[in-house]
């Protein structure tokens, strides 16, 4: 097999990428200049060891603890658990949330064999547990897909959380913003009418 | 700016790859094993080096003359004239075609400022007079894309070609095959129409 076949198969299994979209990269790079190619070459090998997880909230990041765990900036009380790292980037981009993160690093799913004790639940208990007065962890905001594996996990941890006295909230599910409420589907209205908010009493 | 950021920043300038892709894409690479990465890393850090331009016919090939130029087997008495060298390997795929072909490595577009000079026409003109007996190029099919710049070129050919003597062809354009003709476009029915092939007189 020849370096240009090996090359589309390898970008063929990344997620998101056929094998037409492949070629049609490796053609790319054999076109523009190569140190295209040797620059994305240099990033991938220093990618496994540049890159580690905070051993606070378990996000991804090049300094541990990371950069939200160690801003004193931030507000110590409120804590966004997340499924997984990328998450704590995409709630980031909104500059809505100034609070903490915690990454559960996978959801409770049978079916996959993926219990609580696969996840960083017990790391998330012992920080509210461990919080000390004046950093104290006040609100756990769950931040789980709205998926049945989600829900399921944000079930388990409002039991979970039920005595520690935390307050516990989870995100919003209802209609996404630009939408239309004839191609809702029947769940997502039903959650929408069910958390709807009031605007004047 | 973090080896995460700049690895999605660089997989994002990949053509069909968007910033979301990209970050989905490295994020999954962190989570799979090392190897993956560095195999992704050495494949395209030799990339440049192994892969080169056929002398022949000017597609990409790690050797030179590259496979089909080389095959004795192929019949050297046609030639089909493609506008870029993956579009060898999609003709290839459809296992009807023995002959040869000849990368033009692009197409006639005053817009962007390409003449004829800029591609590679003198060179399959050479190739067409220097035939040799017994093994004479004697059509030409040309397989430019179906679009203005492409049907601007294969003009061009088919009147440079005119005094050689060989037969010039061109891919029949109409209809895709499992398509539907009331969501044809205006343009591609027309074709269809002018293209048209008798099934019985």
């Amino acid at each position: 097999m020849t370096v240009l076949d090996q090359l589309i198969k390898e970008f063929s299994r990344l997620p998101g990428i056929g094998k037409k979209s492949a070629a049609r990269i490796v053609y790319h790079l054999l076109r523009t200049n190569p140190e295209t190619s040797m620059n994305l070459a240099a990033l991938l090998n220093t990618l496994h060891d540049s890159v580690k997880t905070c051993s606070i909230c378990g996000s991804y990041t090049e300094n541990d603890p990371c950069e939200i765990c160690s801003n004193p900036g931030r507000d110590g009380s409120v804590v966004c658990v997340v499924e997984q790292s990328q998450d704590v980037q995409t709630i980031e981009s909104t500059r809505e949330y100034n609070g903490l993160f915690h990454v559960l690093k996978g959801v409770i799913s049978p079916i996959d064999g993926i219990g609580p004790e696969d996840l960083t639940i017990r790391k998330l208990i012992e920080r509210i547990s461990s919080s000390r007065h004046g950093r104290e962890i006040k609100e756990v905001i769950i931040a789980t897909n709205p998926t049945v594996e989600g829900d399921t996990t944000a079930l388990y941890l409002v039991r979970l959380l039920a005595h520690t006295g935390v307050k516990v909230s989870r995100l919003a599910s209802g209609l996404p913003a630009g939408g239309d409420i004839e191609y809702a589907d029947r769940l997502t209205l039903t959650r929408s009418l069910q958390g709807r908010t009031t605007i004047s009493d």
